[in-house]
């Protein structure tokens, strides 16, 4: 059943990475594509709208609807009425975009590391309610807690943009993206 | 001088994530492009020489040589003289490539639960030396130690097809990469 679905998919994509029998290269045939892993972070950052990630990405809209509408036909997100009149859409992590949270943690963690500004991280994960850091574990580094998306806090670090969705409004839940 | 460097190479690159400040952004900037984490992927394998590599991923040997030069050049591999006559190269990661298997495990662990072959994972990382399982946060099943990449056995999983480096010669450690 499982093989059809992506059988069907790499049919529908012309999938470069089909030939490659590999966990790493079948999640990549998702969320690899360009602007795919940016968008699932602005959704973890609780960017959800359409017009708000356009926004805060800067990319051509029908490349983010693209983007979107893949992501959704995957199951990496979802499309969510918020407002009836008029109808007026959201897009939420289901459990499978939820799980790209140590993916995302890692390349944070990575380019903080490695592509760090001088002014430093721009955002900063913390445990939410403990206010400890998270470790490259993903662990508390307070209170040893091994965490999950809905236990970390997104802050604005000390090198975040001005633009920065996290500079907007009050620190959000990473989790509230769910 | 960072600044200088990136700036650089946005220039150099036409980067799209260029307006992002975000370190997820800066991270893909680096290893974003198609087939880069897959190449990653392949010398934490132990697939280490261009023959090899284009022989595993089937791409086109002028795309493998781009790739190949942008990571040598962004620091995560570095291209190594194994043979002096003739001179013959491989590429080994860096301290900084070397840092990318926490994106490439939470990849491959996504893949597996997400987008599983029906056979089980192509791949199965355990605890060298002591032959643990390696959980979701990089730690060992069995004994509890927090692993880094120089600690994982690379095992062919049930799911390996016919064409798995893996199944080529014994189980590389995930180290030899280094």
């Amino acid at each position: 059943m499982m093989q059809l679905t992506s059988a069907r998919m790499e049919t529908m994509l012309g999938n470069d990475y089909s030939e490659q029998t590999c966990s790493v290269a079948s999640a990549l045939e998702v969320v690899g594509e360009r602007w795919s892993l940016l968008i699932v972070r602005d959704i973890f950052l609780g960017v959800r709208r359409f017009e708000a990630l356009q926004k805060d990405l800067g990319i051509a809209r029908n490349v983010l609807q693209t983007r979107l509408t893949r992501l959704v036909e995957h199951g990496v997100l979802e499309k969510r009425l918020y407002k009836v009149r008029p109808p007026r859409y959201q897009y939420a992590l289901t459990e499978k975009g939820l799980d790209l949270w140590p993916t995302i943690v890692a390349l944070l963690q990575w380019g903080d590391k490695h592509a760090a500004t001088p002014a430093g991280p721009p955002v900063v994960l913390e445990h939410r309610g403990c206010g400890g850091a998270i470790d490259e574990h993903r662990i508390c580094a307070r209170c040893s807690e091994r965490l999950g998306p809905r236990d970390a806090l997104a802050k604005a670090g000390p090198g975040a943009g001005p633009r920065s969705p996290l500079r907007e409004r009050p620190a959000p839940r990473v989790a509230r993206a769910a």
